[in-house]
């Protein structure tokens, strides 16, 4: 298509959706509907056609639909995304010509002019078609035309109705003249996820602390675990590193400087001469035995997901083999991980500066290649923020060309637009600063942001209330009722969500020291063995919390978070809904782990899908309860030891 | 600069002010400054720099200027636009080497660790700034490198003082190492053009109805009406087209179809065996008498501006010597103008679908050349939006990379969209919805969205309360308190506005018929003579508003206009002000033509440039009075015959 010829009169703006005028591609699930919009229009009064035009990234063709317009030059159409992978989409429009003619036509005969240059004219756009037109739809539109040209009576409205006739008008439609069409300046992309990367409940957990006391833990003793963690209803099991690691500089317990002969090691200071970011811990287990529990894993409902933290203990082989990719001190030692003056002797970053980068690059996605290729589909990558986001663009983009089921999530806590940029360019999912949000303003103003701005074409929240670097403050003081609080606002704010557990079901809660967001005894530098059966225990208030979500779809989605009213500031009132208003879930969360709450929530019936001013019934997704939502101001009491009501809408 | 390298740790987003993302240039005024924001960042937690680079369109070097970090990524810089023309803006962003050394070695200072490797680590980056720096700046850092080196006693504060010395690092981060630098994807435009672009007065006059009655005028008459227009403040004078009138299918008075012998028929039917577009009509002068007319106009401060309409009378020469120009009907007579079922016979458009368009651009853009070498540098331009836009994007670029000074109004009273794309491809100024906008919610939406959104990066609205084909309902049945209202309301809103006179000044409000907004008897098809000295003209008023916006630079600009409360859905109230509130403008005007009004205004001192609760003093700009303004809440009254109070604070 020649561009620049003058007379491409049909101009495209305005194209929708779009992420930084498509620099970036949204991000859709498998199944969606995408609603894409434009303003197409041209000079003057003649008539336009617009079509949508779509192709998987490695199609040639593009397939079209059509466009309806809107008013006021906005046209739209929508379409399903079907399969996995990156399909883009643009926007082609022309004049119709035909169509002008024929509009023209019936205000011609309305206000009673003679037409018959008219009938010639358009007899002459018909033939036009007719040499677009295959075969036998050619012929009939020639014979129109000639019909046109010599009817039998001119005057008679035989020949006018002739001209007007619907069925040869779609035939002449659909052969348009397009040599003069316009091409948007953008192929905007969408990336086609599976449904996890919009819902997914995930559970961290360190292996080796799955044994019986005093013993490492294994592959096998984490099979052990899985009915454990299934029964909670999780369905992303994710471990810390699960490479060798290394022994130069090893950290003790507490993260003391010197280790102890017994001390395990941080799992994040990867490599010894074991191997490294594609060995196993020599006492977790063998590369069999990973495989296998991927397997088994996967036959209760639970996909391992690895971590990826790309930086090595000094005894890395990395560090003999490719000297070139660390930088090295005036000293001749090689830089090791520091922020001053804080300094990390057992961890070398590597040198993405280096001359070297394309070999280093490519090391690095073959990481994840080699863990892909044993049946691994979901990576939490460590502090992606540390590493370019050239690098995670390449490296993301072409694993997913060859793997589109696998999805990332960016452990990046840091500035906002950091954590922005790196969702734009390929991370599937993403940490949020939810762990830090706790009043009802702050989390009303966060997930709104999250939820309604153009952050959700691209930015997927997974919410985690604690990590093992992060104890948060709310959750050291508050105990029970806080850990339930934080749980219930992350299973239903966010439809992914995730827990380092056992941690958080038993209620861990002692930091290191006063003021510190690390665990005492972090279990990043120890084997920590515990109750699972501790009375105390979480454990059935996340399978409930899980199920719920596992019922209700539309818990597995963020689109529609809507806050509402309630006069009370202790308390949250938020409502989630499929598009069709089939299920809706309306949350009141108590934010006082102390006292209970109560409040008037404002909320109408006709805004939950009901009949306006009709009572509905609500259950109580936790507790099974069922009561009656008396109009559009109801008293929702809430208070320890459960913090919330999650009605979902019962249809009468 | 090999934008593929990974080693590129910068990304850069967000730039603003963009228009399309880029696609069209921004506008602006010579003088005017314009500050230029976007977000710059990098992995990791080295400091960065960015830069802001500046050419002129036909430069070959960037110009640079520092940008500042406002916190959160965002990054700011501004600069002030000196010339007529085009001019690029984009911004550069690099890693700050020596700055991230120099802040951490801050940082391991206070922690008092040894620094001895560090300062080995800073000589080297100072080398290779010295490598980059001319020659006596490149000694002063290879001295100062190794004196850090080889520090006299390394322990003492003084090689720590002669490492953070400000001097020296000043130097060395006026030469970093931008090998990585990123630039930023767009090269951002902005079209620098005179204050008239942003302010100016327009009165449009029939040149052939400015003799004695009974006489076709000339240009020599015009010459004799300057002191007149002149002394009502006008800046621009505005002629229908001077060109031949084409004699077949001539209308005649009132639009009838068959005209009398002397009938002398409409000005837009463009051409005749006397020439075209670059010809003018016998009856008004010769080239050199308009040449002079130019000149006359000049002396007394009116620019001539030109109507550009592209369409062609039969007669027109190139219906003769461009056929091809012109589209052919089916019985072998050219296509005239229609807008089915309405025909224009006397008419022909210009075919730009023709295969011999980029001849027929040449020659359109060639009539407009004409015109600017006779002198004249304002053009308005009749329906644009019946040409295509890549025309005009084509030729306007064109007219103004040569003639920078140039001006164009967009006369395109269609959709939204059209009338912004012709804005954004290069018209200065825009007709507007003004003209039928008239109640205190339709007056105040559409002023808050050009002067608050993104439009004011590009649209510079011109307000016409009437023109030749336009007598708006409100003139038809207000009397003369109606055009007192709609000429206040276009000189206050609108830093450009203009009136077709001297049927406005006069208050000629007839209709053709009730229910059309065609003038009676309209001076399209007529010459009228009037007597200007009549005692209810609004010349004194005009002159008196139009003498304020040249005295008030508040009221020359559009963006600072705000709306304020007045508890009176009759009464408008409005400020402008300068930037620095040096000048502020507070309007109140009356909507109602029958009878007087009045209202609270809610306006604090504080808002008006004023010490808070300090009474102000203000003065009626075009009564004269005095008064005080009393507090945050004053009651103003307005009414016939005067419908608004324009006060100016003064200082005290």
């Amino acid at each position: 298509m020649d561009r620049t010829d003058g007379r491409r009169r049909v101009v495209i703006e305005g194209l929708k959706p779009l992420v930084d005028g498509g620099r970036f591609p949204i991000k859709r699930i498998i199944g969606d509907t995408v609603v894409v919009e434009a303003d197409v229009f041209a000079d003057g009064h003649d008539q336009i056609e617009a079509r949508l035009l779509l192709r998987a990234e490695s199609a040639a063709e593009w397939a079209e639909v059509p466009m309806q317009a809107l008013g006021n030059d906005r046209w739209r159409a929508e379409f399903q995304v079907r399969e996995l992978g990156r399909c883009r989409y643009t926007i082609e429009g022309w004049i119709d010509r035909f169509g002008t003619w024929r509009a023209d036509l019936v205000k011609r005969l309305e206000a009673g002019q003679d037409v018959s240059v008219d009938l010639l004219i358009g007899a002459a756009l018909i033939e036009d078609a007719a040499g677009r037109a295959p075969g036998p739809e050619s012929e009939r539109l020639r014979a129109w035309a000639r019909q046109l040209r010599e009817p039998a009576d001119p005057a008679a409205r035989g020949a006018l109705a002739l001209a007007l006739d619907e069925t040869l008008g779609q035939l002449a439609l659909a052969h348009p003249d397009r040599s003069l069409a316009t091409r948007c300046d953008v192929e905007a992309a969408v990336v086609v996820d599976r449904l996890r990367a919009r819902y997914s409940t995930w559970y961290e957990v360190f292996p080796r602390s799955c044994a019986e006391p005093g013993r490492h833990g294994t592959f096998r003793d984490c099979e052990a675990r899985l009915p454990y963690i299934s029964a909670m209803g999780f369905d992303v099991l994710y471990f810390p590193p699960i490479h060798p690691i290394g022994r130069a500089f090893r950290k003790g317990r507490n993260n003391t400087v010197s280790a102890q002969v017994d001390d395990v090691g941080s799992p994040w200071a990867i490599g010894a001469e074991e191997g490294g970011h594609t060995a196993i811990h020599p006492e977790l287990g063998s590369l069999e035995e990973f495989r296998r529990l991927v397997g088994r894993a996967r036959d209760v409902g639970l996909e391992v997901a690895l971590d990826i933290a790309f930086q090595c203990a000094p005894d890395h082989p990395w560090v003999r083999d490719h000297p070139e990719w660390f930088r090295r001190r005036p000293d001749g030692a090689i830089q090791y991980a520091e922020n001053p003056p804080k300094k990390y002797q057992d961890i070398y970053p590597l040198d993405f500066e280096t001359p070297d980068w394309p070999a280093l690059w490519k090391a690095l996605r073959d990481v994840m290649g080699f863990w892909i290729e044993q049946g691994v589909r979901i990576f939490r990558v460590d502090n992606p923020h540390t590493k370019p986001f050239g690098f995670w663009e390449w490296a993301l983009t072409d694993l997913k060309a060859r793997y589109p089921d696998v999805l990332f999530l960016s452990e990046a806590f840091t500035r906002p637009r950091v954590m922005h940029r790196l969702a734009k360019l390929g991370f599937s999912q993403s940490y949020t600063y939810f762990t830090w949000r706790n009043t009802k303003a702050e989390l009303t103003e966060y997930f709104t942001e999250l939820t309604t701005t153009d952050a959700q074409e691209y930015f997927r929240p997974n919410l985690w209330p604690n990590t093992p670097d992060i104890l948060p403050e709310f959750l050291q003081t508050g105990g029970r009722p806080a850990f339930a609080i934080r749980l219930v606002l992350a299973a239903t704010l966010g439809a992914n969500y995730g827990i380092y557990g056992p941690a958080y079901e038993l209620g861990e809660n002692l930091p290191y020291q006063p003021g510190s967001e690390e665990y005492l005894d972090s279990e990043k530098y120890e084997i920590k063995q515990r109750d699972l059966a501790a009375p105390d225990s979480l454990h059935d208030l996340i399978a409930r919390l899980n199920a719920a979500r596992h019922d209700n779809p539309a818990l597995q989605r963020d689109d529609t978070l809507r806050f509402h009213e309630i006069d009370n500031p202790m308390l949250l009132c938020y409502t989630k809904s499929t598009a069709d208003l089939g299920n809706v879930i309306v949350a009141v969360v108590s934010l006082d782990p102390d006292n209970a709450q109560g409040g008037w929530v404002e909320l109408a019936s006709g805004e939950l899908g009901g009949a306006a001013d009709q009572p509905l019934e609500v259950a109580d997704v936790v507790s099974g309860g069922r009561h009656a939502w008396q109009g559009p101001r109801t008293y929702v009491e809430v208070g320890p030891p459960y913090p919330a009501r999650i009605y979902v809408l019962r249809r009468q």
